[in-house]
């Protein structure tokens, strides 16, 4: 069975980069990827402030939160705390 | 032909989380992963800096550099600027 990786971003430069280098570059045979746009997509904000995102572009991966670089942080694009 | 990509971790705990995490999910059909020990490899640092790299862990993947949390700066590390 597949694992569930989760990407969240906001359509940034330093998502958008992320995005091709490390969200790509995983094994797809092992991991369901989806790709989030948490601007798109607000309604899978409080999901992600509950996995511990607090900045994008990060990825939910196994129990684990990493976060990717630095482009916004998740209370610009709208989460509450 | 295989990319190459390199993980650079420094034994760290963030390091030893983000390397199960990301650097392990990392498809090896279309990726050749080292994973370089900095603190163990200190010849490396001097590479590692030239790349981008500014912390540990730190992925260097195609043209880009990402770091993935944040366990350490390089320059605890010994680096030269």
């Amino acid at each position: 069975m597949k694992s569930k990786a989760i990407y969240y971003h906001a359509g940034c430069p330093v998502c958008v980069e992320a995005e091709r280098g490390v969200a790509s570059a995983i094994d797809a045979n092992r991991y369901d990827v989806e790709i989030v746009h948490l601007g798109e997509s607000p309604e899978r904000l409080g999901e992600a402030s509950d996995a511990g995102v607090v900045s994008v572009p990060a990825l939910h991966i196994g129990e684990s939160v990493f976060h990717v670089n630095f482009g916004a942080p998740l209370e610009q694009l709208g989460a509450k705390s």
